[in-house]
Order: C-alpha cells, then structure tokens, then sequence
C-alpha cells in the first residue's frame, strides 16, 4: 500500500489528519506539486484528474479523493468512528463534512487560486472575478458556522469527526490568500483551538 | 417525516431517484424555487444554506445535503446497496460519485448559474467567464468517463449505484444550458441510455 501524498496541499493533509486521527501508518510517496509531478505520464495513469491524494492498494486497485479515501480506512478499521456511527450520526457527519468542503475549503479554494500568482499556471483560466466573489462566501459561512458552533463541541455534533478535520484544514488554509477570520466569531475560534490542539493536527 | 423538494432541479430529483430504487417513499413538501420559497424565514430556520433538498425527520431532526440525506435512507435501509458493500466497493462509490458530482453535475451547474439568465437575481455576482471556463470541464470530464466507462458497466464497477444516479442527473441537466453532448462518447451514450431506462429515472 502506498499512499501518494503532496505535503502542504490541504486535500493530502485532510488524510494525513484522519489517518493520525485512526492510529494508522500508511508508507508516503512525495509527489511535488510544484515541480508538476502530478502531471506526468506514470501519475496520470493512477488517477487521470491528476490529484493528490491518491491511494494505491496493494493489489493495484486505486483511490483518489480524500474522502473516498477516509472512507476505506473507516471501513477497513471502523473504531475511532470518523464518520458517525448511527444513521443520524452519518447523516449529519456526511451534512457538516459537506457543507465545511464545498462553502468553506471550496471557497478559500476558489480564492487562492483564481487569484494567487502561484496559481497563474496551474489554474487555467483563472477568473480573477470568480475568486473575488468568493471572499464573501467564506465570511458568510464562517458567521453561520459560528452560530452552529455556539451550541455543539463539534461540526457534526459531540464527537470529533472527519468534518471537524475539513475544517481545521480550511480555516489554516486561509491564510495562503490572506483572508481574514472574521472579528468576532468566539465560537469558530473555541473550537478552532480545540481541534488545532489534537497530535493529529500537525500531521 | 418529511421531504422538502424542489421539482425540476437536480438536487431534489437525485434524492427522490436514490427513493426509487429502494422502494422507499417519503411524503414530499414541495418547495417553489422560482417563487424563492427557499428564502423565506420559515425554511431558513430548518436549513440555513437555504437549499432543497432537506429532510425533516420526526423528532425535529433536519438534515440537508442530498449525499447525506441518501446516506440516512442507505443506513435505515441497507438493501440495496447503493453506496457498496466491501470496503473497496465503498471507496470505490465515493470516489466516482465525486468526480461525477465535481467534474461533471457542478462543472454544468457553473455554466446554468453563471451564464442563464434565469439565474440573474439568484447566483450573485453571476460570473460570465467562471461558467464559460467550466463548459471546457464538462468536456474534458465527459472523455474521461467514457474512457473510464469502456470497462465499467456502470460509474462505480459491476453494479449500480448512487454514483450512477448523480452522473445521469448531470447529463440530463447538461440540456438546460444548452451544453452539447461530445460526438463519438459511445460508451458515456450506453451507459446513459441503460441508467435511463430504468424505473427510478422518472423520479
């Protein structure tokens, strides 16, 4: 098994995360996005998106997408459950996994790279205009997180969960377009501590 | 139990399609998209992304997100499985049921939101060249597929599943935009005409 991994990219550290999370070692295999590894002949026949992470199975079956992926180490190895447990508990873990990914890292996303020079070459064609509007997105959902925040530990609810990593992985994601965090919003910051507190999170 | 829908849109329409195939059935409250009835106070309250499809459960519970509603309906009701069963087959459900919902049904949703003058007032600031950026997405993704789908009967391996239900709402949602379906994508042309065909589609 091996796990092809791109160090500072938030999507390889959304894994990396679950995995500490899960006690698991998975041997890595650094592919250097900056040097366009993911781009080559032998990569793209693994995952023809071209993406990090992806997971090669010793059997040569491959995984890419980093939930796709968590999701195999949680049923391979069900317990810390990530995922929930009940079928409401997995519900509202896949609801806050969700909307933290799409109106969250999406957004950050969107703004680092349809406007961060980095992304000139990467991200073709960067819309400048499309990165701007999502400034706005990310603060709206940062208030509304807030006000989840104020009466639940956790994204999902009262367990860690897999939400809880695309979130911390958002929000330290900020930074590379500069975005600020809202002044303010004491509940996203109680429970960005908390989770930025855990061994997992320096993975 | 209740099931805010919202119609023609493909959001609702995956949800009541993934119903379908396990024969369960929901009492719907339909929710008139066009007349902004997702924007008034009283659904706010039970979803505050403001979205349909969303889900009230009986003791209050609300979950929204169409994955995570369909999820809910897997964990009730096992059978059948639409999300896999093995630990590969569930990786395997995961992944292409993101790439299908990324590439494909969010790349076509760009184009309609940001170039459809139906979504003026709704998609603010609508972004002319972010949706004329993704109409190259859809068929880029689209070649993939039908090299993916050339040794696959459905998006996931042997059987079908809930990966199938969002690639086929993607497709059909491609005529809203007017987005063309590529010449030559004959395995793509199978595989739709297959998942078409059966009952749930009419959904």
């Amino acid at each position: 098994m091996k796990l092809y991994d791109g160090g500072r990219a938030p999507n390889p550290r959304r894994v990396r995360i679950f995995l500490a999370e899960k006690g698991i070692t998975v041997p890595l295999a650094e592919v250097d996005i900056a040097k366009r590894e993911h781009k080559s002949a032998a990569f793209t026949t693994l995952n023809p998106l071209q993406r990090v992470p992806t997971l090669l199975l010793d059997d040569g079956a491959v995984i890419s997408e980093s939930i796709a992926i968590c999701r195999y180490f949680e049923a391979v190895q069900p317990a810390p459950a990530l995922f929930g447990r009940s079928a409401l508990e997995q519900a509202r873990v896949e609801m806050w996994q969700r909307r933290l990914e799409f109106e969250l890292l999406g957004a950050v996303a969107a703004v680092f790279r349809h406007t961060h020079p980095f992304m000139v070459e990467l991200e073709v064609p960067q819309v400048a205009a499309w990165g701007e509007a999502n400034r706005a997105k990310v603060e709206s959902f940062l208030g509304l997180l807030d006000r989840h925040l104020a009466d639940h530990e956790f994204a999902a609810g009262d367990s860690f969960s897999v939400a809880d990593i695309t979130g911390l992985v958002a929000v330290d994601f900020m930074r590379l377009p500069k975005l600020p965090m809202p002044a303010g919003l004491y509940h996203v910051q109680r429970w960005h501590a908390a989770v930025s507190r855990r061994p997992s999170a320096t993975a």
